[in-house]
């Protein structure tokens, strides 16, 4: 294999597949790029076992019509990517050659450079499962980039119960449902999208990463039953699915709220942050006060002091009530209804609450309140 | 006391005071504020019990003519730092009242907000030794801040031997020296000046803190025997000086180079550091080979492989020469120069060398090299 390729669409391209490699994996085979040149493109390939990103660089680029390689022979090799990502972000001159020699040694050079890093032939590389099949749902970059924005911060970051760090893909008579919890928190988002029913529990590491790596064009995911794909300009990104049943969260979701707030976002996520400076010894945890004509949020420490926040502009539906939650849950749930106003709705002190946005039905957010200290 | 203040004026001086707070102290006493309250200025004090900072904030603006203070009763007290420092930052209101409640409850309050912090009488405070007298220099504050720039980098960080955590400033005839050194490296800063003898070393970490609150004015250093204040705006910085003898180190400068390399600085360092991108496991030492025709860096692992860089443009006087260094050394005493091109004084492979820019014989940098590995 010899390449001389754009150094820049080469690490573009590097450290997209690098994120596949970035997480643990038990086989040191797999810090290892996999490089495989055909007569049309350069594919790259990264994985840890369980995320595998493929990513192509095509010989003429598709949207510049410059040349991304200028000269080529065909050929495979594996290369550490430590190494290599170093090396071709460290150079700067606009076009680098790669070239395997006896098969056990990457050269990486331009006019003032050369770095000869061992290399392996790609027959040591596990073989995977890149077979693409299943239920196809397209998204537009940007909608599923706010799906996973709205939702994906609810799940759980503890592999106690491995089922809680993915998000729950549901598609049922043609609406379709991510859901993730903590079980102390819920964030759903529901809309309508035109597929064949399936209940999939996609890691959300793999949403997040993907998240990051979008940018204008569609994405394609792909549904079966032990992974799902996505795919997107020129990557291709595998992911294995999480095994498990995902928590049945209706009965965490109340029936009837007779307590309605409707308040400015900012203002109430400002006056609950503050008041929450002082309950650093409780968790973050501070107590709202509502009646018709008063909107309060205090807190209150022995060691340290008391705090009391009042806001004056805000609209109420019920009697006098009071509850008490973590001011983190709250600050994240209001962050993802992406809203001027938000809405919650309490059905009482001990029980889950609701936050949502008045005018927009598809995103649900479920917090559970804590005991009052005070 | 109780007192109508500008949110932003006061936070800017929180911010500089906290930086004594911020370091640590046995004593619990010292993570509290000191507020004194008169009729000219609020005073506010921090400290470690070695280094003190004080910052006043005059009633009205010396600059603006606005007042900072538009209300007062004069009075004093301590307050919790890391909590005021908080809620202060948090509230996003213009003023703020801070009044104290029978000398144990500081209340911090705006309109929508009401906080109350315990507190305590100021008769808990230690007595700290704020007289000012000595020696003084006075600095444009540009000046300080590239003295402190060329050559606090290479001061210790490891409190082995405290004095190697020291700068030494040293006034002898007019001449000013700032010298840092680990013991492997060396930075030293010689001007003129006229002011009396001494000899002092001042904390690294002191003078790195001043520099980074320096803005435009003047400051004043006043040097004594046992501790060294810097005076600039309305803010007064006192610090313990680090007692023991800074090591002599004459006898670790060559006397004659006969092997001097004039390269570009930017071309160097880019070059040396891809090189050591492959000596990571032998701590970032790589090699260096001239001759009169040609300028050479390379690094070798059996692990990794090899790495190989050449420079063309550059000027040599001296025989074939081998040298190898720590890149990290030389990548920070380059960028102390400040210069587009460096000066490399060699006096043999196993002697300590010397970097240096072409127009300015104020900064000198002597780093040691390494035994070579291959």
């Amino acid at each position: 294999m010899k390449i001389n390729i754009n150094r820049q669409r080469l690490l573009k391209a590097l450290n997209i597949v690098n994120v596949a490699i970035g997480q643990k994996s038990p086989d040191p085979i797999y810090i290892n790029f996999k490089f495989v040149m055909n007569d049309e493109y350069l594919e790259i390939t990264g994985s840890n076992g369980d995320l595998t990103i493929c990513s192509k660089i095509s010989i003429q680029d598709k949207n510049s019509e410059n040349y991304n390689i200028t000269s080529y022979e065909k050929g495979a090799t594996l290369i550490s990517s430590k190494y290599l990502i170093e090396i071709i972000r460290g150079l700067d001159s606009e076009f680098v050659t790669i070239e395997v020699i006896d098969d056990v040694i990457a050269q990486i050079s331009d006019k003032q450079s050369n770095f000869k890093l061992n290399s392996m032939p790609i027959e040591e590389y596990p073989d995977l499962d890149l077979a693409i099949e299943g239920t196809t749902v397209t998204f537009k970059a940007n909608e599923l980039k706010k799906i996973i924005f709205q939702t994906a911060f609810a799940a759980s970051n503890k592999e106690v119960r491995p089922v809680l760090t993915a998000l729950n893909v549901k598609s049922f008579n043609n609406q379709m449902e991510f859901t993730a919890t903590d079980s102390f928190r819920l964030s759903k988002k529901i809309f309508n999208i035109e597929t064949t029913d399936f209940e999939v529990n996609i890691p959300v590491r793999t949403l997040n990463e993907v998240s990051k790596m979008l940018e204008n064009s569609d994405v394609k995911m792909i549904v079966s039953q032990r992974k799902v794909v996505f795919e997107f300009d020129d990557t291709i990104i595998y992911s294995r699915l999480i095994n498990g049943d995902f928590p049945k969260i209706s009965r965490m979701i109340p029936d009837a709220y007779p307590y309605v707030l409707q308040v400015s976002a900012e203002m109430f996520s400002a006056a609950i942050a503050r008041v929450s400076l002082l309950a650093i010894e409780r968790e973050n945890i501070v107590k709202l006060s509502i009646t018709p004509d008063s909107l309060e949020i205090s807190s209150k420490s022995d060691q340290i002091g008391s705090a009391n926040e009042t806001i004056s502009t805000f609209r109420y539906a019920g009697e006098r009530f009071d509850i008490s939650f973590n001011v983190n849950y709250v600050l994240d749930a209001i962050k993802a209804t992406q809203s001027d106003d938000v809405i919650l709705s309490f059905a009482g002190e001990m029980s889950a609450f609701r936050i949502t946005a008045p005018n927009d039905n598809s995103i649900i957010q479920i917090i559970t309140p804590v005991r009052s200290y005070y």
